[in-house]
């Protein structure tokens, strides 16, 4: 199996301080610091979640912002002497849903991508799969994907940490 | 308290690996593998998550189909020279509430027969209790029953795994 | 930053054996127990759950109902020769905002009142964030709330565990 070995997968709840935590794993290179945001600013919450996560990450970031293109964008932003936060996985795959792409595709994508790339990489992701079984397809079939894909990056990555309530557990490395 | 040697309790969220984990634990062993499927194909959805399994799964296990008598199944099943794989006690519990069962004798009955079994046992089971109090009283019945019989069975099994991820952590043994 | 000597944060699902384990806390310290119940029985299933919740406590608590003004009360019980045992944050937090509350005031005026305060404190909370995006506004903001009042107590307190299946994870400490 293929492995990356400057990424590390965050997964973590909603306001479970992931990002925060993903921030100082970037901070703390002392690379360059660049910031995928994947979100798309579809409403006024929407708008105001992107930019209370702009004004927490502070000074010193690029942002670029791209909620399809990932691996694509990864291959020009990534080099030697950067960091690169990709914030976040899960709406990377809700953006893909809604665009109808072929997520199995995309997934295997991003994978052979990261695989060789040069850099810190640090990928963010919700954990969505802890409640109840939804009733809506469309979100059982979301939390399908978003499994599946922190299965496959957490099998590639050699770091893995769960953070709830701001503290990081180490699942691998 | 009563302790059973042979068996292991695997929690994890959707699409979290944890029927591979438990597949990798039962084949480890070297024994003959058996597998209990709890879950029913009621509709085409089912019957394709019900088909993937069973493809994931490869070949080399016995099914063995039982939504309901999980005691006594397991009662023919176990023995000494076989792992038998439970996937998983959530479906279980979701057709004893649809049969109205009683609930408490079901789990009382289960964890008095697994005590003394022979063999390996291996337990996969839906952890569902880490979203938003669902508005639905069934579902909040279901995340209760679910949430006590996983209690119950840590209490009584030796070895205690939550995954995330498709990364095992061991939360006892 | 502040520290709270004395105190420590119980996170855990539904029925995952939460406050069980914190009672165990209380309890093992030998100190006088105390309990601030913050939940309001507003229909027969809570009525239900809290009798249930005092069931399994068992004798020895002195039990204290206080659904807002949780700092003064605290500040009212909490003594040097006592564990008070709080049951739990995510009920208060769904009261300060049925009550229209100013939310963040409250968690300023908590984590100042604890950063000092005397005796054993085991704060129970529901971790709620790992489920999908709930399509209802309020619980978003409430999970919101909740997951930024865990992740400032989780940096306050020097012990933090998260429970599953009545087995404690320690996250701190």
């Amino acid at each position: 199996m293929q492995k990356s070995p400057g990424a590390v997968l965050v997964l973590g709840g909603a306001r479970s301080g992931k990002s925060a935590f993903a921030e100082r794993l970037v901070t703390e290179t002392g690379l360059s610091r660049h910031y995928i945001a994947t979100g798309r600013a579809w409403d006024e919450e929407m708008r105001q979640r992107i930019a209370r996560h702009r004004e927490d990450r502070g000074e010193g970031w690029e942002t670029h912002e791209e909620p399809l293109e990932l691996a694509a964008r990864l291959n020009d932003v990534a080099r030697e002497d950067r960091a690169v936060l990709v914030d976040c996985l899960t709406l990377w795959v809700t953006n893909l849903m809604l665009e109808e792409r072929d997520i199995a595709a995309e997934f295997a994508g991003l994978v052979e991508a990261i695989a060789t790339m040069p850099g810190r990489l640090v990928f963010v992701s919700n954990e969505v799969g802890l409640g109840i079984v939804p009733e809506n397809r469309m979100a059982r079939d979301f939390r399908d994907h978003a499994g599946r894909l922190h299965q496959r990056l957490a099998a590639l990555v050699p770091e893995v940490y769960f953070v709830a309530a701001g503290l990081p557990l180490k699942m691998k490395g």
